[in-house]
């Protein structure tokens, strides 16, 4: 049933969004401006997101580190691009006790400079590389406006810094990590993705180029959902890593980083979840089956829990004190991909019921089925039909133009990517931000453009993804 | 063979110390003052700490969250004791960009301000209770001097918060986690510990009772090594967190914290280590058997590294380019516990070598032997080995006294434990301190005294432990 304390999806979507946040006790609200509290039910979601990442990126030879939280002033501020970009938005600690400190230092916003000062120190011959590095901690960016898991002063990330002997290594760390993070998004999240190379404008500051995934939210809007950056040699020469190479000369060392955020929660409620609560994709639910019992049937029920249970499954028995229909809709605005309702009438003849939260199915299964299987067949068409969903309507949402027109036209009735090919001019490109606030979200690096740029008429160089953003 | 680059440790205790966490790539000073870099090697003993801790508050119905970082300064005053004990060692945030905040936030020294603040929010009725929280962070305490591990400003640890709607109910809990704290410590680590209650002098700020593990360093310095606090109403009051309990009339709540922080990988060096360099129990090691090839082996070095592997042992082969020589040393500075060394010469003769790093024993073994079996038994033989060695000599290092000069004389030869018999009064506990800083550990909960006060010599109310603090 509709949940009544979740506003309508189609009738005001920011309230939905908050109203899903709320009713599915995600995170909280805390006296603590900008910051808020994550409960266990949105804690638990990112510790699932962490499990899978972290063997992901063990699998492919990186291994966790931890770097202060504080960075000196002076630290920051070797390599001129990233203070630039980071300064208005850090937060400064000036005093340690009741002492002024000496020097200020600001809460990391991102690691590049520690990381960085670190490898100085220990990289010496091109035998210490590679160096393939990451770390699980909070960042915080002192932002104006923020929203639960969307933009928030603080937020919980990973960053992955590597060091790396020569160009093309580094290089194939940054395709390698934005593979993973697509592979992530496609097969756990079940969220399609574009990948692509940022504009010059859009890029990381401080980078050579970088790379990102970009998604779309149901009202059309786009979210920038993990980004891997190639340094070249631009910090290793602020920060003087270098190396001595094969041929026993001093040579500066390449870099990379890449980054995904706890936004990922807020990309799995804006991308599934409906009127009723939240939806989570099996593969990442914390809680894949729950059981209700309704009336004396403790011995099925327990038959059947063990049996999930022993097969790695994540089930739980709702023994609460409420009604059976009050008990369906926790899980429904919980998200637990499969609810299982065994009655004791239905037990007379034999049957219980197995509910699907993606498309609200409800079906009668026989008492002797193998329900391991079952359950496990479930879960994979429940993760199949989410990405497809998603992508069916991605795709349908992915407009074409070939004048500013257009794509006032295409923002105006209905938001969502917009390719059209561009000339490469930052005029151009900033320009369109009076549509609505359109920005590149990428340059498809495998597309020609066939079609004069968008704006000025005059030839293109690049095949454009262009989108409102979060 | 002796490590030419570490101290010896009954030379110097101290240089020995930070010899080893350097020889052994454990953690690396920073730029920041007071904070350091986690290595690989040191942050993967944590990861594995937390792996083990994690499962066992799990299991007892614990759930993790995460609080923001920051406090508000008004929100800290809340609770008077504990503002008082922290105030001097915070860090204060007072700009956000370039904009001078209207109110500082400092960063979390501990968080149970902010958990009582979310608890005030979210607590109505008995019905809510318990909550059974934990988070996994970092925390910043402005420390003059700094020693890595066991005292840096900033620190990694785990920070358990919970609220119940009765004394008796908390009361149960702060006393579980101190005995998953020592069951930890004396499992896992191999580390003895003993338990027992803190004085009013040395318990936490703002608590009613702490709880404590102390255990014993080989140079006889004490470690306190994890706390379990009983809050009663202290904070439920001064954050106003009560609720409507079963006779319908509102109460409040409560609560209880308790911790353990990257300190414990200290104590492991402190415990367990030697000149030779880390010494790891197998079951908090990263990596817990290293193979190292002589010579053309490579097939039976396959073989035994796929058995191993598959049977969930964690194993690497050193495949570098080091001579065997100086990879036996990697291997005996790195801790790893079991080193298989695999010959050519000695495949002739159809065996290969076993070497335990806790007693430098080789061991050659029949190259038809079950090598699973075999390295699970010296895994648990050293397991416990470690734990015995280090049992034996913390209770030769225990000692008893009557008076001053007893305790004076212990502390001169050689430190360790002491137990003594106390009447309670601050002033006799304080007077302790004269003798190089000696104070009290614990209370021993389950033992009476039986002797007059060791410093007045009146009438005794406690038998507590004694000994020189890091």
């Amino acid at each position: 049933m509709k949940n009544e304390f979740i506003t309508s999806r189609d009738v005001d979507f920011a309230k939905w969004y908050t109203d899903v946040v709320k009713a599915a006790k995600l995170c909280d609200y805390s006296n603590v401006k900008g910051c808020v509290v994550f409960e266990p039910a949105g804690y638990a979601i990112w510790e699932k997101m962490q499990a899978v990442l972290d063997n992901m990126f063990k699998e492919t030879g990186h291994q966790n580190v931890y770097m202060p939280m504080l960075i000196p002033e002076s630290l920051m501020k070797k390599e001129g691009e990233l203070i630039e970009g980071f300064a208005p938005e850090v937060a400064w600690v000036t005093y340690g006790g009741s002492k002024e400190l000496d020097e200020r230092l600001c809460i990391r916003p991102t690691s590049e400079t520690l990381f960085s000062d670190y490898f100085s120190n220990v990289v010496k011959s091109y035998r210490d590389l590679p160096l393939k590095y990451n770390q699980w901690c909070s960042v915080m960016r002192w932002e104006k406006t923020t929203r639960p898991f969307l933009r928030s002063r603080e937020f919980l990330w990973q960053e992955g810094h590597t060091v790396h002997s020569s160009q093309k290594e580094a290089e194939e760390e940054t395709r390698q990590m934005l593979n993973i993070y697509k592979k992530f998004f496609e097969e756990y999240l079940a969220i399609p993705v574009i990948t692509g190379k940022k504009t010059e404008k859009e890029k990381f500051a401080g980078a050579e180029y970088s790379l990102t995934i970009e998604a779309l939210m149901y009202n059309g809007v786009a979210l920038q959902s993990g980004t891997s950056h190639y340094f070249g040699q631009k910090f290793s020469k602020a920060y003087d890593i270098n190396f001595v190479n094969k041929d026993n000369k001093l040579e500066f060392a390449y870099q990379t980083s890449w980054g995904v955020t706890t936004r990922m929660i807020g990309a799995l409620i804006m991308v599934h979840s409906d009127d009723f609560g939240l939806v989570l994709p099996p593969k990442i639910a914390p809680k894949q089956v729950v059981i209700v019992p309704i009336g004396n049937v403790s011995d099925v029920v327990s038959k059947i829990y063990s049996l999930l249970k022993n097969a790695g499954i994540s089930v739980y028995v709702d023994n609460s004190e409420k009604s059976p229909g009050f008990k369906f809709k926790d899980a429904e605005v919980n998200g637990i991909p499969i609810r299982i309702e065994v009655g004791e009438r239905d037990l007379e003849k034999n049957i219980y019921t197995v509910a699907r939260r993606d498309t609200h199915e409800k079906i009668n299964v026989n008492c002797d089925i193998d329900i391991v299987s079952y359950v496990n067949f479930l879960m994979d068409d429940i993760q199949n039909n989410l990405y497809n969903r998603a992508k069916d309507r991605r795709d349908k949402m992915t407009y074409k133009a070939e004048n500013v027109e257009q794509m006032k036209k295409i923002i105006e009735n209905n938001p969502g990517f917009i390719i059209a090919d561009w000339c490469g001019s930052e005029e151009c490109e900033s320009s369109l931000r009076d549509i609505n606030g359109l920005k590149s979200r990428c340059i498809l690096e495998d597309e020609k453009p066939d079609h004069n740029c968008v704006v000025c008429g005059k030839k293109s160089k690049y095949r454009v993804v262009w989108g409102i953003q979060y």
